[in-house]
Parts: structure tokens; C-alpha cells; sequence
């Protein structure tokens, strides 16, 4: 039971993306050697879904053994994204062009921050559209123009869902709709609001699983590379 | 167990609504007698769905007894709202305001002509106004004006059913959501926009059971006779 | 990721209603500023969801900043509606009617707060009337002629949540029925209270989601405010 | 493959009740020698869930066959209750006392008769009550008096299942809820009905699963025989 | 909003059965008072599902005023079962015959308990039969015999609840099933264990919500009284 | 959209089984070719889920072709077991041991027939124990010593599924459960027997997907050649 | 009830997509003036899910009206996707480069087939790689060479629906999901198959509603046309 | 309610397994006798899903009874099982051959780790292969000559859980999969993974509850033990 985790170094290389670390249902004594081993590797190291208790467990962890020591100032808590780093962030891709994270509510922000957190760490650059729920519908359409310029469009919204609709309706480029796990009765965790999107009405929206921030970012890193291909 | 149906022929009077039939479990042999007790009565003899062959059948049972031959002339189906009614409405009470009927795509009309007989059936004046569904929103929002006379709205709407959330965050009167059993996948059985009325960032938004026309008839019904109430 | 809150300080002129904060998923640090802002531009501002624990965090984030500390005194927390209000309410609008508000049981108690503290924001009177779940039916039944003033009832219940059904096919107003998320087993989180109400027999009964006092309230408001147009 | 059905011919001395066949799933020619062969072995022969064109081809295969065709004057259908006997049932014993049973509704019918015909083949007498749903309380209210000789109640309904609750809240014998699939909607199936009768806030209500007359006749003859023993 | 709880008072006389307060979402300072009504009206005062540190709080409120101080040692919270009584419960009335609770396993000794105080309560004797689960069945075979002399048969099983379905098939007594919400994955809440009670292939199982002890009593009470009524 | 289907020719090399065509959702002119592709790749040819109608369709368009036509005579149709072969089946294995399938109830002879057919296809012996249901238990304690030699136990049932958990309780081989989709209410489609397999109480209990007699067979085969291999 | 469907002519110049008419659940009196008018308007014109019934039924009306009966050449049936098309598809345009899309089995042909049909409906050129499965890894691994010109993938999967997760493991395009219907037991209507491409551990895939194919298309267009503005 | 909990002692000799404890819903009070009277009766001891806390308190109850405080220093804890014993093992049993258990990730580490306990305690040897999830495939695929000498294969996944699917694709040997309660959205709780095992494309993969790692240990067991007595 003392075997290494079995990392997946080539990832990259194959797909262009780092092996980012789930941290939800790790220990810090597992989240730290991960990180280590990955910057050894001279991968950018990330751990999503860490919490501040258990950066500083990490960190603790890295300061107790003299081989880690070295790397604490490296180490870097993102608390409204919930990710830990060590090292540096991939170097900027301007070329790739730029997203647009639009949130419904302010509860929506831990899921958005973590979507651009990611790209950020594969060096695509973005920005924040916050509280633009459909329940005031001009908020909204005052910021379309704004949108125009973005390549790839991650719409998070809890409740019943229906900004990435609205947004798929009046927008052309691709939009990538995340349900975010707040809400209460019905819409508790998320599920009223997965479904309204995958029912979406509005032609050609793709949907990644609840709370998945990251999984959005990868999909756009995915379809920014690809477009990025084309152009060459 | 040949006892007869026990009608609640106080409804009227205690509620202001008569008892309709809900005929889509009943046998034509069990919708017949029924209607023709409560045309006895005096009052509104109004079935649901109550598909062609069924109106039929009763048609024939009618015709087959001496002792109700001739009601048949009496007898109306109404194939688009799936409705069979003995007799004549109540008279119109044009003094409590009209409703207008939204939905969100054309495979709703069934639930809204449901909501519109019913209405219908007990005085009330509506208007239909189809096709407005969110995915290209300058239809409804080129419509807003004319709703604004409407005492109470209903918005029908099946897939993701964002209609009645974007309705609600627009207007102010009464809205109550309709959730429509459209579409495939997640929004199968019409669960999808029921959640996502349920779950809705729209203040206020009130909902009843999927495909329920009469039941969000009988509500706006409730509505406007409480207000007469209130202008007297 | 700094962004402000983006405020629909319209909503009230829009749809007659103020922009509450729904609190639960947010922080004391979010909650503060917004209260402060919607105070500001002169609109009545209230958070729903919030306990005492994060009541007090706000009270301290408003002392601590000179620029609020004077805010202190006008902020006011609900216990048994889980309310924040800062300033103060509406003026009363008796014109419009009364609302009752009726709860199957105790454990009910915390939501029918919530749509009388929401109703009393927007200058609306209402009654509580407690444990009346049909149980012990007498309970309701001497108490039906006290409800024939109000406008629209607002019925709250857990368990299988018949209680709006009961209610529905005994008076002719607006029901509003609200299910809450106590019980165990099937009824724990109020699933089989909300289908129960969506699925009822009783014909006209709308409903809000799990736990929603607020939009209950809110529907109640809608309602109200048209029939007074009505009147006028 | 060819093996015979293993009949469970010592139950009625086990259990006190007879193995009925449950028809829904089972061809025409798995039914008919297992009718035969129980009333070969003396016991009453009983088929639920048997529809007319299912009953009509047991018995043309029994009269094709010249060992059984002298049995075909003593098969039965009882269209109703969509159940297929062949011979008598046991004798009537009315020492055990009666039940009633009860329906919300006309389209409950099936499920009720069903029940009653299990009673009536294990020799206990039954009513029914029909249309006594909620949504007109008067309806049950003017019938309490007629419930009290019946040693056990059977409450059939479908949609929201309210009956069983607010009927276990009047009366004090055991009352045995079944859910009934009718409804539409959330209603769909049963469920609703179903959880709300599990989930009753009426003390000490017992239930089936949806649909299961014959269940609930079952579970009445255990408590009727289970006070017959009382009695001696 | 300081309505006092509306009491049932004339359950006892209308059921046969005491009004139960349920604890569970009610604070000490709800249920003290309502124990202090229910014993001065000369009903025996029982709550379910206190724990010990509420039965405390309770206590402490009885003791702190000094109209109710005396009344502080008649309290008594019973752990195993998570009740709390004030005062005697009613006298013993062996003449209706006693109860067996049986249990899969020792995790469901919670629900078997909350079972048989609830009959204590009413004046009604039960045993306890421990882990009898269906995994080693000669656990339940050898005790078939001690269980012949019971009127009714109680049955707790979590995980896939199979016992009850397997003593129905046994016994010919009155069988309430208790699905008991012990388990992980698919019987996590309960829910696979209720399915397979209502689902079995045993004739005339009757179920209660899970975890639902009390409710189980009180059918068998109800069981018990109808059979004393048959014997007189 | 003419390229032809993929065939998994070194399956049986690769793993020991043949690649089974599942029929279910396939037309006729689909599974011909593949039929014929496979038998003249040396390998048995067996579709499952082909009813008799699907079956003439296949004879009819493979005697259509000249090239198909002389292959006719080796198509079998097995209707208990839903299955469609071409050929011969493996030659027996009797080293391997065999298997016993039982079977709760005469509904659930479809699966384990598909069980049977499909080990018989793979040259393995099985027997069939139907009628087994625990809700008349000596039928299955009346069988156990004849189950001793059997190398694996396969049990079919629906309802509340608990034949696998006694069996299991009662037998030291490997045990798989095969949930059958017959019942109603909670039991429809199977859903309450699979979640009672998974959450059996009995240890080592190993489950299938609902009517997988196919899967089985399949995980049958597999532990006796890891026996076989064993042997060796 | 009279009024027109409301056509969002604006859609292709706001978004770059024709209005695709959703066929399912309308009637051919409904599609046939829909696709009339959509042509007249210089779209082309496409309905999905038309089975070859009404397909007949539009052409029939089409041609029965002397306005119309010009246009019924230009009627096209596209079986295998199931969709109906009137006139011309939008001109070829190879500069934004290629799709391939991906099915586990025969089974999900349809739903590839309903992609296709939609790419190619909007200039846009794809491959179909039928059969690759999991089940048989090396038929995917042999193909991957293939798939590297390709801009996006589509991967069509019932059952586990593993291929998506799969597949963007391997490669690094933007993969899009759809789940099929196909299945059994818990994998009947496509949910399992939904749930697991969700929540793959392959990051950056998005997921599309089940046998949504037209869907899938449109998020294929959205992306191509970015990348095109991209390349520009 | 004092009665002792009643063993299974005699479920070795019948089914050649241990009794192990649950110790998740059982407190310290009620482990600690079981233990006790289990290795008195000369069983092996073993509980599982005793966390630390939980173990420790053990310990304490049984140094503090004279009769009992010898047998501490034989308890021991596994923490990464969360398994509790007492005294030895089983003796080795290498003859029967050896398992291997898989994982998909880090997080999946304490269900296998469960696998591997319950394998030891009776007696079977067994690997552990971690961190080789489908993502990745080339982990997977370069283990596969090292897993062909194992007689069964145990594979536990969260998320997606294909992991189970490929691997019953490409090795011929009894595969158990284990979905693990990691993920969440969509894939909270398990079931995702659980439903994508069931439905799995790959022949012959079964599968037990969510994060069951006991379970599928003794399924693996009762194979060996097959296997084995055809070996003889």
C-alpha cells in the first residue's frame, strides 16, 4: 500500500494540458509530494478544490523536510479559487485570444474563479462578468457588445440555470455552460440547474459537470488551441 | 361496486368553480352519465383530456339512450385543448380582467388551449401569444407593451422552461409557470422546466403540476375573482 | 476578480419589488457592502437566509469601517425569519389587503416567518395562523371564517404537505402553497411535500419551491398589487 | 426449461391465504395449467392483473385441452378488477368482521375492486366508498358515521394521496394507504401519491405499494384473522 | 408571530392514541412548554427524537421557571430510543395483547427501541428480537416458535430490508415493515430497504416511512384496538 | 454512412467469449451481415433481445441473397431466451463445471433462459431451479443440497429481489444476482430488486445491470476458467 | 389559437445557425407551412425528428395546395437521421475545416447521423468512424492517426457512454459528448451514459443532452466559425 | 433491550467467511463486546469502517474491565481501511491463488485498501495497482502482462468509473468492480460510477455497492474458493 502515485507526466505533450490534482478527497501528505513531483518534472503543479486549512497543512508539510524546505515560497494559496500552486503559470498565449467568465450571482464567484484560475495557469488570459442573472435581464444586454471580442464564452449560473441560454440565444461564439451547486429546495446541488442547460432551447450550448470550473477552462483551452491551429 | 360518482356539485358556490372532469383515466361509460348530471344541475359540464375517439364513444352512448339522445347537439369537443364539454359556458365577466397565455414553442400549444378553455369556460377573456421562447428573445421582448393590460399571465414552456423566469423579471403582474412535458433526454416528461420554474431567480414566479393548463387556469381564476373583490 | 456586485436597483420601479439578498451562500463580507449600497441608492434592504452567527460578522464589518459605523444602529437581524434588514421597511399599504399565512406545524414556523418578515418589507400586513395540519382537521375547520377577509393564503407544510390541498378545497381565494423541508425519510429535504402540492386534487393550488417563504410572499405581493389595480 | 411451476401449496395453512398467480407478466399458457393445478390441490384459483384478451385465451387453451376443458364453465373474469378465477371462493366468514374500502376517485376504481375481490375470495365481506377525495371534504366528512362498524379501513387515491392522512386523522381503526398510478405530471406512476402517505403526518397510517389491491387485502385479512384469535 | 402551538387535545379520544410531539426540528424552548400543556390537560407528555443534549436544555427551562420547577423530576429521557417523557405513561392494558420488534442488526436498535417506548407509552407490551437478519437465517428460524403468541409483528431491517419480506412469508400475523436508514451507497437514507419492503413478494407486508418507530406503534396499536373491539 | 460495423473478431482470443450481437435496438438488416460476417470468421454467431417478428426478418433477408441463402437452415430462434443464432454453439467444456440458474418467480424465465442459452453458446452446462422466491421459503431449503456441486449460482428475480441475499446467506459459491425488470409501482423496471442485490447483507454478493442474463453468463464463464486455469 | 408560429428569421445573421425545426412532437400541418415560410425567407429549410410517416403527410399537404405543390421536389427524407429537409443546404465551406464523429456501436447510428446531417446542412464536412467502442479498445487506438486532421469531435455513446472519456484522453481536440439512449436497466434512456461523460475523469469534455446530435453540430459550428475569426 | 447482539458464528463453516462487524452505525460500546465474544469463539475479529476516534475509544473499554484488558495489546487499527481487529488472521492461503486491486486514482485509496484488509484477514495475498485511470490509458496499458498471473481483479473507480470497463475489455480473468463515493455533481455519492459499471459495455463485469471494498474481497473469495475445489 506505500506505492508512489502513478502521475501522468505525458499529458501535456498529448493533450496540451497539465495533470492538474483533484485536492477534495486527498490528504495534505498526499497533495504534497504530488506538487513536487510535478514541478520536478518541470510541469506547472495545481491542485484544485484545496482549502485554506489544508494549504497550510501542505505547507507545514514542505517545511518540515529539508529537501522541501526550499520550495515554500513558491507555494501559493488562491482562497476564492480554492486551487493551491507551486512555481509558475505556463507563460501567456495572447495569440490564442481571451474568454469571458460571466457569473449569475455572486454565489456563482468559487466556481468562476476557478475556471479562470486555469487558465490563467495555461497561460490564456480572461475576464470576469459578474451578477448578470437573467432575473434583471438588462444587466445583461447592456454587456453584449463587450462579449464580442471573446473567443469562447463560460457562463456559470446556479438555480434554475437559464443564463447560458439567454446567452447561447444572443451570442454566436461557442458557450460553455457550468451549473453551480447553490440553491435550495429543488435547485439544491445544482441538479435543476444541469438539466435546464442540457434542455436549453438555445441551439449549440455544451455543458460540463456541476461546480466544474476547471473541466469549463479545459474545454476552452481545448477549442482556443484548436482555432489556434487553424490559423497556422 | 355500481355505485354512482358523488359529484361535488357545492363547488361552485363555496369556490367559484365548477368540477370539471379530469377524463384521461375515465372510460367514455364514466364520462357520459357525469356530464349529463352535471348539465342537470346547472352546471358547466366541462371535461379534460378527452382525446377524439373518446369524445366519440360518449357521443354514441348519448345517442343510444333515449333518455339523453338529445343532448348530443350540445356536445363539443375541442381537439386542440383535448376538451369535451355538454352545454354552454358561463357567461363572460369581462369586469375581472383578462389573461394573457404565453408559449415558449408550438408543441406547448396543447397545455395552452387547455388553459384557455378553461378560462373560457368560466367567463374569462384571454389571448394567446405564441412562439416567444427565450432562445431568440427579441420576440418576446417586442411584446412587452402589450402584456401590460393583462391581469395575470401564464407562460407554458417545456425544455429547459426559462420562459416564465424571463417573463417574471420583466413584468409585474401575477406570472404562473406552466411546465410542459416537451422534449427528450433530461427534459423528458417536462421534470427539466418544472425544476427550473421551481428553482427560479425571478422573484414571485408561482408554478403548478407539468402540463397542468386547467389547474394554472383555475389559479389566475382564484387571482381575478380576488381582485373583483378588492375593486367592490 | 474584483469586481462589484452588479445591483438591479430598477427592480422595484420594474416590478414593484425590492432586490433582496439571498444570503446563505454568501459571506458576511459580501452581504455588508451590498446592504450599505442598496441603503443608498434609497432602496429597503433586506437579506433572507442569514443566521445570527453572520449577522453579527456584518454588524462588525460595518462598525469597523468608519465609513458605515454610523450604519450599526438601523441594522436589524429576524431570528425566526433568518432576516437582515438595514433602515427600514416599506410604508404600509393596507389598501392592498391582508394575507394569512397558515403553517401544519411548528417545525414550519421558520418559513412562514420568512414570507411574513417579506411581506411586512414591502408594506404588507399579514396573520399567522400555526399547527393547523390536517391531522386534527377541526383544528382548520373553526378556523375557516377568520380567513374570509384576507386576500391570498399562504399555506406552509412539511410531512406529505396536505395541508394547501385541504385548504384549497375548502376556500376560494389564492392559495399559495410553500413546502418545507422537515420530515424524514421520504419527506426529508420536502420533496413529497412539493410533489404533493404540485399533484394535488384540489383544483387552482400554486406553489412556490422548498422552503421558499420569500417568493411566496412575493407571489402574494404580485397578486395584491394587481388586484389593486383592479380597483382603481 | 420445461420445468413446472413450483406452487407454494402450503401457504393458506402457513399463512391463512391462498397463492394467488399474479397474471401481468405471465402468458396465457403459464396461467392456465397453474389455475388448474391449484384447484386440483383444493385450493381457490386466483388471478390478478389478467386483462379480457388474456382471460379469454386461458380459456380456449383450457377447452382445447380435453383433461381440462370440463373446467371452463367455472373459469371467471372480473373485468373490474382485471382478475381471473377458476371454481369458488373460500366460504364467507363474517365473524371476522367487515371492511371498507374507500377511493378519492372514479379512476381509482381498478385498484379498489381489486382489493375487494381479494377479500371476497378469502370469504370476507367489503363496501366501497366512492369519490370521497379532500378537494370536497364534505364528502367524507358525511360519511364518517357509516365507517365506524368496519374493523379495517382500505384508502385508495392517487395524485397528492391525501385521503389516507386526513382520514387516519378522523378514525381509529387501521387504515391501509395505496398509492394509485393515476395522475399525470409529477403524479406519473404513483410516486407522489406514494410519498405522501409514507411521509403522513396522520399517526400510525400503514401502506402498500401503488397500485397493490391485493396487498392491502392481504395485510387487512392479517389483522382481521390476528383479531379473531384475539377474540377466542 | 407568539402564537402558541395549537394542541390536538382530543386525539386520545378520537384515535385512542396520546398527541406525540416530534422533536426533531423544534428547539428546547418549543417543546418544553408544549410537555407542560399536554400533561395539565391530563395527557401523558412524550417527544421523539430528543437527544440528550436537548433533553438537557429542556430541563434546564422546566427547572429555571419556577412555575414548572417541580415538574423537573418527572422528566425522563430515554436514550436508546431519543424520547423524552413527562410523567407516567398510560396503565398497562395486557389484555389487547402483546408485540414483538424485530431487528436485521444492531444498527437499527435506535428505530426497534423508538418502537416499543412509543407502545409502552399506550399501555402496550412488546419484546425485542435482536439480529435476525436474513445473512444467517438460521438466526430467525430458530425463533419462530416465541413468536406464534404475538398479535403483531414489527420488523426493523436496514440495507436491503429483507427480513420483513422473509417473516411475512413465515408468519401469518399483522407484518409492519421499518426500513431503517442505515447503510452506504444505494442503501444510504434508507430508501433501498423501504423499496424492498413495498415491493415484496410476501402478501399483506405493510410499510412505514423509514426510521418511522412511532408510526409502526401506533398501526399496531390501531391493530391491537380493532381485534379488542372483534373480542368484545 | 455506409461503412460497414466494426467486428471485435479477437475478442474470443483475447478473452474467451464470443462477441454476442445485442439485438434490442438494431434492425434486421443490421444483424444479417453481421450474423453472416461472423460465422464466416469462424466464430459462433448469437444475437440476444431479437423477439420472433425480427427473427422471420433476418431468414427472410438472408434467403433473399443468393450468397446467403444456403445458410438459412442453421439460423435458430430460441423465443424463451429472446436469442437468434446461426450455427453450432462451442463444443462442451464439461472440465469447467457447471452452472445453476434460479429463478424467484415463472416472470423471470426470459433472463434466466438468456442466461442458459448464453452459457450453452460458450459450451458450458447449466440447470434451471425456478420458482424459488423466499416468500415460501422451504422451496429453496428443500433444494440446497442439490446446489452444492454447482461451480457458480446465478439468481434471477424481481419484486424486492431478495432471493440473491438468501441464497448468498445460505452457499459458499460465487453468487451473481440478476435483477428482472418485472413488478410494478417501486418494483417497475427493476430498479428496487437491483438496489436490494447491491445492498444486500450478505457478503460476496456480486450484481449485474437489470435482465442481464447475457452479463451473467458472461461473468460466470469468466470465474470458471480462472478455475479451470487453476486446475491446471 | 389561430396565430402563426413566430419564426426567428434573425437566427443565422445573429448566431450564424438556420432556425432547424424541432419535429417531434409537432404535427405535419404544423411542419409543412414552417418550412415553407423558412424557405421563402431565403433559409434553408431543416426539420429534425420526422420519421418517414410524416414525412409523407407534409409532402402530401405540400402538394395537395396549388401555393405549395411546386416545392415537393425539393422535399428531402433523410431516414437514417431522421430528418426532413426542403431545398438546399447552405454552400460548402472547407476553409473552417472538418468533423469526425464517433459511435460506440450500431445502435447510436441515428444520433451520429442526425449530426452529420446538421453539419452538413451548414456547409460544414464530417466523417463517421462507426463502432469503436471500449469494449474493444484496440479499434479505437488503431483509428487515433486518422483523427489528428480533424477540428472537433463528436463522440456518440450509449450504454456506460465511456468512448467520450476515452477518446479526450488520447487527443487533444475539443471533444464533444452526446449521450444515447440506447440501453437497458439503469443505462435505459441514456441517463448512465449522461452521468459518466459528466463526470469523466478526461478533462475538458463537453457534454451535450442525450441524442441530442443537432446540438452536438451546433457546438461543432460555434467552435469551427471561432476558430475561423481567429484564423483571420 | 439488553439482549446481546447474536452472532453468526457458524458462517465460517457454512460459507467459509469470517463474520466481520460493521462498525459504521455501531458505537464503541456496542464493537467492543462483539470483538470480544467473536475471537472467544475462535474467529478471527474484524471490523470495519472504525475510524480513528472510534478505535481509540475501544481500546479504552476494554483496558478499563479486568476481564478484557489483556486482550489490548492484540486490537489493532488500519487507518487507511478504517479497519478495526482483533488477534491474527486467518494462516495464509497460497494455494488459492492471488488478486490484484486496481484503482483510478489517489482518492480511491481507502475502499481498495478495505479490499485488501478484508483479502488478508482470510487468508488470500494481494497487489495493489494505483493511479492507473482511463485518462491516462498508457498506465493501464503498460500493466497488463503483470496482471495476467492474478485470479481476480478488483477494480474500484469514482467519477466516470470506466475504469472497470476497459480492463474486463482487454483481460479475460473475474473482474469486480467497486464504484467509490469520489466526485462530485453528477458524480457525488458513487452513483454515477455505479450506474456506468452496471451498464458497461464489456461482458461479464459484476459489480457490488459503492465503496464496498469488503464485499468485493468475499466475492473475490468465494471465486478462489471455487476455483480451488476444481482444482481438487
Amino acid at each position: 500500500m506505500s506505492e508512489q502515485a502513478r502521475l501522468d507526466l505525458q499529458r501535456r505533450q498529448r493533450l496540451g494540458m497539465v495533470e492538474a490534482i483533484w485536492g477534495e478527497h486527498k490528504t495534505a501528505a498526499q497533495i504534497a509530494p504530488i506538487l513536487v513531483r510535478l514541478q520536478a518534472s518541470g510541469e506547472p503543479a495545481l491542485a484544485t478544490r484545496v482549502d485554506e486549512a489544508k494549504a497550510i497543512a501542505v505547507a507545514e508539510l514542505l517545511a518540515a523536510d529539508g529537501a522541501t524546505a526550499a520550495l515554500v515560497p513558491q507555494l501559493q494559496h488562491h482562497p476564492e479559487a480554492r486551487g493551491l500552486s507551486l512555481g509558475d503559470p505556463l507563460p501567456p498565449r495572447p495569440e490564442l485570444g481571451h474568454v469571458v467568465v460571466l457569473s449569475g450571482g455572486t454565489s456563482d464567484l468559487p466556481v468562476a474563479a476557478e475556471a479562470q484560475l486555469a487558465l490563467h495557469w495555461h497561460g490564456i488570459a480572461s475576464e470576469l462578468l459578474l451578477d448578470v442573472g437573467v432575473a434583471g435581464l438588462h444587466r445583461l444586454l447592456n454587456q453584449l457588445e463587450g462579449l464580442r471580442p471573446a473567443k469562447v464564452l463560460i457562463a456559470c449560473a446556479g438555480m434554475e440555470g437559464a443564463l447560458p441560454t439567454v446567452l447561447a440565444g444572443l451570442m454566436p461564439q461557442p458557450v460553455i455552460g457550468v451549473p453551480v451547486s447553490v440553491g435550495y429546495g429543488v435547485s439544491a446541488g445544482g441538479q435543476a440547474a444541469l438539466h435546464g442547460m442540457l434542455a436549453s432551447c438555445a441551439p449549440g450550448l455544451a455543458v460540463v459537470n456541476i461546480d466544474n470550473g476547471y473541466g469549463a477552462a479545459m474545454a476552452a483551452l481545448r477549442i482556443l488551441s484548436s482555432g489556434a491551429a487553424a490559423a497556422s
